[in-house]
């Protein structure tokens, strides 16, 4: 009872020795790597960078309490930091405290939102975002982020939240470009992007063992940070332009609570609520995977409760919107970590950062966060699932074009609403005009197949009718109309047999029309039959009026209907 | 061609004069008949009584030209009406000239929807309106519309356009009664109820002819009113506080567009939008349920057409939105009307009628045309379909609760608005969580049903899982779970079958899924197959590269799969 709830006494009571030790090294080896992407989505969001490093400490040691994934690290993202931003423009000008007020709003909103599902057990919603769109929305999220780090990495600026914000924004923009700012960007962008293609098997070459080749590839943003910091610093290049993170407050948030008035809730709560779902979903996915390869298993409903619990720690302590983090998490699990500890390990590393040495991140540019930003963000592009899901199916290719489209020429909410409102309506579209054929008998077996498809045996008076889908109010009429085609063109029909091998429902509108059906055919002289209705669909039938007025009999097979005719 | 855009071309030709006997005399009934509901109805709305003569003559005409019913009857009707007063009362006072250019422009916008629907051929939409959603909703409507005839039956007077405001209205009032508005109202009331519920076999007994008596008791309405009249007149009873229909300007409405600017234009749009849907499924289901009596048939998306023109129709010449009504239909088609000249008969009587007769009508009491709306209205509450839909499914009550409920506490739009969305949400829930059931061999048959619930042959390393859903994003990781508990929990298995008898559809999601499922049980030694795929989802998958990776077989059926592996 207290394990399903606080999932951290399942594996504390059992800590020793040599776990600690693995997730000591995996914690201070997060601490380094996630300090650069923390700044970065705290920009990202409009926010001022040191927003990240708070929001990476109380929430994930809350999360370390409550969550059940073993390597999940929590912190800002990318995805996460986009929307936080797309949310936040719209209610305050950045740089103002209504700004840093609002971004604690929406923590908090999204952290309630997540708590209540999860004690209402909703983790299945998230089962509504479709691969298709999961995936469009990711691609389209990788554009939208690179094309955002853009105008930083060429030392121009630029604004908006949808592609084409950005771009005209941009252009205008771009005579004013800095040399300096543009050599740092793009030497780290070439850089890491080198690293991340050709780094590993070059260090391989020069004898490297695997383990450290691997380390030394994955450390390639810290390296870029170190190297650009030392430059920037050396030249005092920011004399010339260079924007830079400059001073950055030393010491830990304060616990505080935004008395915000309620209109300002109220208008965050949709944008809080696609916050909760995408990060859930992001972070679930990751968990899921993970957990897999160990085999261990995540709880969706236990982690809604520990994320939750990890963005209502975000907005009391002047942080932003966080989940389960792509690449951070990739961090933990690659450095070895083994319990949830390692996570706070790294947040209590970041903490003593944030206490003591923001001073050190003084000189580092921002075209070098930017460019890791990008480097880290264009692994979400992925223009071959386009082409697969094409071929697969085209209305699993519109939804995911409708996702990608949507969201860089509207944002991302817009987006995901439609992405998923386009999913629900072509599987109801679908499923609203059902595959129907009739089937006759395979020479010499039992088994029936589609007298179109298949060279098949078929009594003339007979209609073995398969309906491959279940009944229900969206395509009741349907079946009424098929059925009443079939009788009028083949008048010499005295049975229609119904196979329900496929039928899973038979909702009340549905029985309403079988009932009409069957009064119809009474009237032409044609006994309507059933078959192969499955045990939970045949329970509910016999509740109802139905089987009484039926002309004509429910068979256990199809076999058994095609003696009694033949 | 011509004849499927003209339905008028498949009948006209053939007409003769036996069939222009009945038509007449069924266009003269129906005439006397309406009136009295067409002024009710417009009063319903809030608008002059006149209003519903109007949208009772170019309406009737144009859908006999474009419909494809043969008896339907085209004018104002009580829940349009109802839909009608609460779109129009929150945009514009009621007797104001503003109230009735709304009226208007709500027509035409209706107007224009249902005609656009049909050029798109979107006459299947109206499936999505469940038939606990419909039921539950005419139930709502009855109730809802008798209470707001209550005041003027009572002589006094109440507002509003839910249960509630009605009510909260009406109480305040009660004590300025008017005696003898009440003695017509609930004269009228308890003479209408004697003669829908003894009159047939009163009469019968005196040895009428049965035709006689049934016209006789359906002609108890003109009777009430006649007489009512009569006596208002005749005792001057409107100096005694008796509300009457007054003057009404003679002579036919001039043709005229609602000039109003583009955001009473947009506010409507979605009032006109429900209405419209709801307009459609009124008269569909009613045009459908009599097509059938007579073995004809109706084109839902003709209809559509037909209806979009009547409502452009009614938007030009004073009216307000109309369609194919339940009680001026079944008069009609009870009358003996043979073909659609029956409408256009009624229509003329109806101008001839406004343009010269309207005196008669001044001393008609309100308290008459309240009775005869609530005795017709009745009928529409079906409380025995409650414990019904009850009985044979509590998903398909709770959508029929929702929308009584929200009708008749928030309005129509909300009902049916929360029943549609409920419905589409218990379906998707339903879907999302597929029953599916391990299967073995009924002996001595090439049949597989339930472990649990037959005696069956089972093989100990095989295990036979038939997933009784259509495989798709909703459910895709509820398969995966399924599947990786029956693995975890039967460490013998080295066969997992997957009987795809029920799987009508296979999407992109649930591909990932298999694909996912096929690797993990390679990497525990376990083979997937698949078996009785069905041939357009198999033609899916030969698409993808799952076949080349799967690591089993596909069988065309699953016995034999059985004698492979037994």
């Amino acid at each position: 009872m207290f394990k399903r709830y606080l999932p951290i006494l399942t594996w504390l009571p059992h800590y020793h020795r040599r776990l600690l030790g693995a997730d000591v090294l995996a914690g201070i080896i997060v601490t380094i790597m996630v300090i650069p992407q923390s700044l970065a989505y705290a920009l990202l969001a409009g926010l001022p960078a040191v927003v990240g490093l708070y929001a990476s400490i109380l929430p994930q040691l809350l999360y370390t309490l409550l969550g059940t994934s073993r390597t999940l690290a929590v912190g800002p993202v990318a995805i996460i930091a986009l929307m936080t931003g797309a949310a936040l423009s719209s209610v305050a000008q950045p740089d103002t405290d209504a700004y840093l007020q609002a971004a604690l709003v929406l923590s908090l909103l999204s952290g309630a939102i997540l708590v209540m599902m999860g004690a209402l057990r909703m983790g299945f919603f998230s089962n509504f975002l479709s691969h298709p769109v999961i995936s469009g929305f990711l691609t389209a999220s990788g554009i939208l982020i690179a094309a955002s780090q853009l105008g930083s990495i060429l030392g121009v600026s630029s604004s908006g939240f949808t592609l084409i914000e950005r771009v005209i924004t941009l252009l205008p923009n771009l005579p004013q470009f800095n040399p300096y700012t543009f050599a740092i960007g793009t030497g780290t962008l070439v850089f890491l992007i080198a690293m991340r293609r050709y780094g590993k098997q070059t260090f391989s070459v020069l004898g490297l063992p695997a383990a450290l080749t691997d380390l030394i590839t994955k450390a390639g943003p810290v390296f870029a940070v170190v190297t650009t910091t030392f430059i920037t610093w050396h030249w005092q290049l920011t004399e010339a332009g260079v924007e830079v993170v400059g001073a950055i407050p030393s010491g830990l948030p304060a616990l505080s609570f935004p008395w915000a008035d309620a209109s300002l809730w109220r208008t965050l709560l949709i944008p809080a609520l696609l916050i909760s779902l995408v990060g859930f979903v992001e972070s679930v996915s990751m968990g899921q995977m993970l957990a897999a390869k160990r085999r261990q298993r995540i709880s969706p409903n236990q982690e809604l409760i520990g994320l939750g619990a990890a963005n209502l720690a975000a907005g009391v302590t002047s942080g932003m919107p966080v989940t389960g983090g792509l690449s951070r998490t990739v961090i933990n699990y690659d450095a070895g970590a083994q319990t949830p500890a390692a996570g706070a390990f790294a947040a209590l590393g970041i903490a003593l950062i944030t206490l003591s040495f923001t001073g050190w991140l003084y000189y580092l540019p921002i075209a070098t966060l930017a460019a890791t930003i990008t480097v880290a963000i264009l692994t979400l592009v992925d223009i071959p699932m386009l082409r697969q899901t094409w071929c697969y199916s085209r209305s699993d290719f519109s939804a995911m074009a409708v996702t990608i489209l949507l969201t860089l020429v509207e944002g991302i909410e817009a987006g995901i609403v439609s992405g998923v409102t386009l999913s629900i309506a072509l599987f109801l579209y679908r499923t609203s005009r059902p595959h129907s054929a009739l089937v006759g008998r395979v020479p010499d077996t039992e088994h029936f197949r589609n007298t179109h498809r298949h060279n098949v045996e078929t009594i003339s008076h007979v209609a073995l009718l398969r309906i491959d889908e279940s009944l229900y109010f969206a395509n009741a009429r349907y079946l009424e109309d098929t059925v009443y085609n079939l009788v009028a063109s083949h008048p010499e029909l005295e049975h229609v047999v119904l196979i329900c091998s496929a039928v899973n429902l038979i909702d009340a509108s549905a029985l309403e029309s079988l009932d009409a059906i069957n009064a119809r055919l009474k009237d032409s002289n044609v006994k309507l039959h059933l078959s192969e209705v499955k045990g939970p669909v045949m329970d509910k039938l016999k509740k109802s009026d139905f089987l009484d007025a039926l002309t004509g009999r429910v068979f256990l097979s199809t076999y058994a209907a095609w003696r009694e005719f033949s």
